[in-house]
């Protein structure tokens, strides 16, 4: 797993072309690490992001294609569209472990056709193919993979863009097949699809027929450093009993509880239907209409906090919607309803959107009176406008940034452009901290303090008050970037950062792996350099320290039920990496 | 005129309220001077424009109520919705004149209503009333101001936004009615009609009755400097021939010969159609039909520069359409019809638009694929999209930028999200320096280098190369900011800038009206002073230095005829005002 696969939509004679070199200056890179260096040097960061001199980079963890648990992440890395600074986002589902095994550490999709092409490209151990595809037109991605299945048979995994990216919005994801072969896993904030369709790419398809396991240097090391591995994330309560059980959606009640759940546009900090939407309602429905309450994205997953969501009939209608969607789509629209929320999330997965954007999208919307908060016949039809393409589709399409601009509101709850997700940045200060300061825009999991702030993970800080929300938001977004960059499910955390000898298991795993000696230290230095790389693009690309910060509101206006504003200073936030 | 008359439109009771106040620590200042200290003091940067910090602060000049020639401009100032940067925007018309009788230096609007009331605002000698207007609610500025002078008479002159402003968008105006009582004249970038909106503000009626001309401290000085100051004008080309008998539009022939006029959204220099809708074409036209091919927009203007432009069967349509305001809708739109071109200056004029960021915002379209280049029909229906306030509508009245993001468009000429208006910046270099440094977004008016650039006035300098441009742009622009703050019509520059008697008349007229002894050196440290408040708010709003630059493909595309490329350095563009 050496080479980089680099695809010019636009070779020199117009038509795209191939080639494969060595990882070169990237050696010892995988998943965030790996797209955010290449990134960093080769995209002019003041260039269009929709333009021939962006890159499009897909790139598996250091483990992936590994008998490595965990090992199966994503990274899709480009200049965001939605930003206009770097990004990095991850999916599950099988590609990272076909691409690995293919000996892929990236793929690179480069320049621009000259015509509005469409294309697919097919990746297996022989070959890659690039072929024109005006078949693919506008097909949503269920369609799309039902194609590529018939045509490809059912081992190949697909990475593809519904109609959201082929009509470049900013809100729309690259997905990432599961292991039925079902679209359902999303690298999904910052418009990834846009960029992967102003490359004219509607499909890859990954095909690992005829490859074997990767094979570690110390293969007893490897063996055992991973058996450690897995027993710390069974033994840890978040990884090996509440994600199982009720996936993320654990958190509705938990977040509720504490106050710190964003409702009617992030108005207020709790909400009345929160327990018909709970990870537990949804779980005992899984099952009652004889889905998966508990089910894994990716071959090698043992936290398994997925499931199946079958509507009424006990047909398949989603994959189980995480806590983040149900959130979006549901409290922050205040609507209780898990089914109409399952088909929200259905729809986003076929029309390749990010739930979170789409979510604060449309309360944005309801906030401009396009809707009432909790009609969710309106959310649905709202969201049906964008797989349509109206203007209107468009508009919601491109975030909440753009729909608050073109329907003047004024309450925006974005940073850098991208929508917050489900923590009120007044109640749990920490997370107000990561979406300020992170080089994603306003991102959870860039430095997912809800650990020390609500769950007593990794130590306790007061989520109301600003004391200690620097330092510990500083950690957490270091820790992350360390662990996108090996490519293992960022859920390991919990484990890890409760459970010192899960993370030194972890890190025996990649020594034993590729025969190398990291420290602990190696790790958290790995993450500051691929945080400063990031840093250093975002202000090549014109970022300032002005926009380390939540909008003005924030500040302002008191939360309930806690009544506290976002208390952490300018002068901190510029603190965290200054 | 020592007064500034501020009016909150959310006071304490929820009610709104006004007061008087002298003008202390901003005593001396007008026009873009007096805007732009208020907004700089006392709007925080990073609020939201639409939100109940901002301020829209209307300021006539410092010889506005006088006998003064020229000195009827109107400058409106608050934070850009459009921009996110502050913003002076400034009109002709009647209004400013008044508002000096009235003694006022300044109105500002302040706070926000709690409800979505609609005001008017009755401004007279004795009196400012605040009423409900629901039934002025998404009326267009003719039938506005019909129902305005039905209830106030023929004698009153009427500051007022249409649709577009009423729904806050961001290429939205402020309307201005010129000496026919029409809404012809507009403070149209940066989408300073939003705030307006924002601030539930439909229309001011300012009402002079009773009041007298301002007095001189020395009568004789100030009527003899004037005599000299309108000699100057009347025996200079530009200022007593070619503005006169063409209007602005004059120079559709003389830049497109120069191979600069920006065609099908900024892909050639010269466009074929240029003959058919150029000043002199238009001079004949609206002789012929029973117009006014020389005219002024407010009392006391002796250049005369507009004109009223009939349609075929004799009646008024709109006021002669500018330069600006052909190249948008025609060239670069490729539209070679005039008659077309005026429907669409009107609709401009009756929503409430600004013309520039309108015709920009179509050619983006068009390369969207929305409608054929040169299809006027086409572009008709796309702006009474805006007037019905569709999706559509709401898309194209946010401006060139958002327009190119919702549909997925590479090529936008925007600088600080602002379009570029008629000068390609590849081959009038100059004008590519002010497009890109001014604390504007892409402005000609802020440093306008077609003067040395093309038209052989104050010096010459190479358009299509690099050299000179920065120190000429720097130069215009300190003289802009300082003769913008005096509040006369800045095309008085061509006349100040070629013949030092001049510039030393209106300094005399300035210093003899207010009893002052300022030098030419005191004139442009007042510019400077003025650009650098400015650049300190947007560095506050974070702007960075990656803000004041062209998109980069007028770096890498060449522009025909002259296929260069912008050459002025990125260091360059930062010694401007570094």
């Amino acid at each position: 797993m050496d080479k980089i696969l680099r695809i010019n939509m636009g070779g020199p004679d117009g038509e795209p072309s191939y080639r494969t070199e060595t990882l070169g200056e990237y050696a010892g890179l995988g998943g965030r690490g790996l797209t955010s260096a290449i990134v960093a040097k080769e995209v002019p960061p003041t260039c269009h992001p929709l333009g021939a001199e962006n890159k499009l980079v897909i790139a598996p963890g250091l483990l992936s294609g590994t008998s490595g648990a965990m090992s199966g992440r994503l990274s899709v890395g480009t200049k965001s569209p939605l930003t206009g600074g770097i990004k990095e986002a991850n999916a599950g589902g099988q590609p990272a472990q076909m691409i690995g095994r293919l000996g892929y550490a990236a793929i690179v999709l480069e320049g621009k056709p000259k015509e509005k092409t469409l294309y697919k490209i097919l990746i297996n151990k022989d070959t890659v193919e690039i072929t024109e595809a005006p078949d693919l037109k506008m097909l949503g991605n269920y369609d799309l993979v039902d194609r590529i299945k018939g045509k490809y048979g059912e081992k190949v995994a697909c990475i593809s863009i519904g109609q959201a990216g082929e009509m470049k919005l900013t809100a729309s994801t690259v997905a990432c097949t599961d292991m039925e072969q079902r679209p359902t896993r999303h690298a999904a904030r910052g418009g990834v699809g846009a960029v992967m369709g102003s490359k004219g790419v509607k499909a890859i398809v990954i095909d690992d027929t005829g490859t074997s396991m990767r094979s570690p240097k110390d293969k007893d090391k490897f063996r055992e450093a991973n058996k450690k591995f897995v027993e710390g994330l069974k033994q840890h309560a978040v990884t090996g009993q509440g994600l199982p059980a009720y996936g993320t959606n654990v958190l509705t009640n938990v977040v509720n509880e504490a106050g710190a759940y964003p409702t009617y546009n992030f108005k207020t900090g709790r909400f009345r239907g929160a327990a018909a939407i709970s990870g537990e309602t949804q779980a005992e429905t899984e099952t009652a209409r004889g889905g998966l309450a508990t089910h894994g994205c990716h071959r090698g997953c043992v936290i398994r906090c997925s499931g199946t969501y079958n509507d009424k009939d006990g047909h398949f209608l989603t994959k189980q919607p995480e806590y983040e969607t149900v959130w979006a789509h549901g409290g922050n629209c205040g609507i209780d309803n898990l089914d109409a929320i399952a088909m929200l999330d259905r729809l986003d997965d076929d029309y390749g959107l990010d739930t979170i954007e789409m979510g604060t999208t449309i309360s944005v919307a309801m906030d401009a009176g396009l809707a009432e908060f909790g009609d969710y016949e309106a959310a649905i039809n709202l969201l049906k406008e964008v797989g349509k393409g109206t203007p209107l589709g468009r508009i919601i399409g491109s975030g909440a940034a753009l729909t608050g601009k073109v329907f003047g509101v004024e309450r925006i709850p974005v940073v850098k452009n991208q929508a917050m997700p489900a923590y009120d940045p007044r109640a749990v200060q920490g997370v107000g901290v990561t979406y300020a300061t992170s080089t994603m825009g306003a991102d959870h999991t860039a430095g997912y303090a809800v650990t020390a702030n609500l769950l007593g993970v990794g130590g306790t800080v007061d989520p109301l008050k600003p004391e200690g929300q620097v330092e510990l938001s500083r950690n957490l977004q270091f820790a992350t970037a360390a662990i996108d960059s090996t490519g293992m499910c960022l859920f390991i955390a919990f484990a890890v950062l409760d459970q010192p000898e899960t993370f030194q298991a972890l890190i025996d795993m990649i020594n034993a792996f590729h025969g190398l000696e990291m420290t602990a230290e190696d790790v958290t230095a790995l993450g500051q350099k691929v945080i400063a790389m990031e840093r250093d693009f975002n202000k090549r690309a014109g970022f300032s320290k002005e926009d380390d910060r939540l909008p003005d509101y924030f500040k302002n206006e008191a939360c309930p039920p806690h009544n506290v504003t976002f208390g952490v200073t300018d002068e901190e936030l510029d603190s965290v990496f200054g």
